[in-house]
């Protein structure tokens, strides 16, 4: 707690009057409280992004035949995807991890290889995930942390692609809230009308399949979400102790977070939420880990897009901490007594 | 309206869901039409801020004293200020301009000297500006938009400095709209209570005296406008032919931005509004423009910081447009027909 007042003393001393940053302040202090520092930094931000198939996507629940999954993986390579461009105007780099992609993706140049098996089961019929599969998953997630932390990353950002993986999600997290697939279930990469309705049914169909057996969150993970899902709880949980702040994309990260969280609430502490995206789901995602994104741009693309975004708005907190003058400093006059 | 379509074209034609980059493609399409090309950049942002005093400071309207905006323009020179810490972070370089302040500023490294005179008349008294001090100041507006028009400048983010101009700012926007000072008027850097009370008298007063005549939109700037707000109308209005986006930052900038539309609907046209402010009247001249803006942090320090934050938000937009592959370059599979 003295911690605490000594960040809200040190941007009180600020040129500034009290409070005037607003959420930027909040935001300053968020930095400062997860790299436990006055003087936080976004010098080295980091984007890591996993990319898997799944069983699921042979079903038709996605606008995008599965193909596309490891063609956005050689577009990843080749730097023309939305995140490449997002993360370079950010100054931040980029790590693609092929966790489970139904193709060779190994000789695409930078594309790092952590995968046991090619997409997962499909979770309408039998569990995503065996159990060997999804413990390898998780520890793909913590060995990307263990990289992000050997170069000296200060803030982590992280995404997903896999074409199905909104049905995973949604899934997923209609199984930890218990909630029915219709207040889950949005439109994905853009399904509507009977498209939509099939792809409930389908998580309908998959939440009583689960329903029947007291599933723990990591065995729910095992059962419903795909090698990309559970790499970001993985990645979550071996953060949680540390000093690298996590930026959390989308409806998909959310969920992996919300599923981190449930596994050890520990977890909480050094996510800081990028975007409200425009996928229907992410509002109950949301809620349930009390967090408040900082930008509301309906978004829904995914690959850590949103918070590739927030990364310049991070950067712009941890400079009013680490480099703003004092009104002693600055010989600047206080406020009237 | 042709080059509309093509600027939706080339947004739709990129590795990404029609659509799924939300306000972020909106922004980028902002960014095409000002800057009237397809790839549009933001390669040479830059920050210009106007600095003056005002003759009501003496009236006990700031929660802060007078020489704080002589010691502010110091603390910019100084690079010490949330602006120049955000300017710094956003990759963007910064000019300050002395067009008013109650200083001799000119030892200062790096502020430009265009100044007639030191503060302004009293608005509850008599005009704040008299014909000659508004056409310098607007002159020095537009000798601004020049300087970064020569240097390259390819998104210009714009503030202000002046202890008391608060008050100036909701007397100009009250007039403007015909609105009572309660609507317009907030706790500017801190006033509340009575303070405020009387802020709002302040303002009242003013209105009565500057109602007996029916002014033009320009007489009304001269009436009740001090320098940095004038030169801020004048950039604005030199800029509205031209192809550089402006970045509009919070209350203060906001009501220079209505003041120009109305001496000139076709200002219009470049500005980009950057974030809803805290203080009370922005929401009110927001609505005059239609104006949208693109955070919502609760800031209230002026100074272009709420503008100097959108500029790495701009930067992605332009970067969306300008380097994302498309689905043919890529060879990536369009959605199922």
């Amino acid at each position: 707690m003295s911690f605490e007042l000594d960040i809200q003393r040190a941007l009180d001393q600020k040129t500034k009057p009290p409070g005037s940053l607003g959420r930027l302040e909040a935001l300053a202090a968020d930095l400062a409280r997860i790299q436990r520092t006055l003087t936080p930094t976004v010098s080295r931000p980091h984007v890591v992004l996993f990319a898997a198939d799944h069983g699921i996507s042979s079903k038709n629940v996605s606008a995008y035949p599965r193909e596309v999954t490891a063609q956005m993986v050689a577009n990843f390579a080749r730097g023309g995807a939305a995140i490449c461009v997002l993360a370079r105007a950010a100054g931040a780099g980029l790590e693609v991890i092929d966790v489970g992609v139904d193709a060779d993706t190994s000789t695409l140049p930078g594309v790092v290889q952590d995968k046991l098996r090619q997409g997962s089961g499909d979770l309408s019929d039998c569990a995503a995930l065996s159990t060997v599969e999804l413990e390898h998953a998780l520890k793909a997630g913590e060995r990307a942390y263990q990289r992000a932390r050997a170069i000296g990353c200060d803030l982590l950002a992280l995404g997903e692609m896999g074409i199905g993986n909104t049905t995973v999600a949604a899934a997923l997290l209609s199984a930890l809230l218990h909630e029915p697939a219709l207040k889950t279930t949005g439109a994905g990469s853009g399904v509507a009308g009977r498209a939509l309705r099939h792809k409930r049914e389908i998580i309908s169909g998959a939440l009583k399949r689960t329903a029947t057996a007291n599933h723990t969150p990591k065995e729910l993970l095992g059962e419903l979400g795909g090698s990309e899902i559970a790499a970001l709880v993985g990645l979550i949980l071996a953060a949680r102790e540390g000093a690298i702040p996590l930026l959390v994309d989308g409806f998909i990260v959310t969920v992996a977070a919300l599923c981190a969280c449930r596994i050890d609430p520990a977890a909480r502490r050094t996510l800081i939420f990028a975007h409200r995206s425009h996928e229907r789901g992410h509002k109950l995602a949301l809620q349930a880990l009390a967090a408040e994104p900082l930008l509301d741009w309906q978004m829904r693309l995914g690959e850590a897009s949103g918070a590739a975004l927030a990364i310049p708005l991070c950067r712009a907190a941890a400079c009013v901490l680490s480099e703003m003058a004092t009104f002693a400093s600055a010989a600047v006059s206080d406020r009237h007594a």
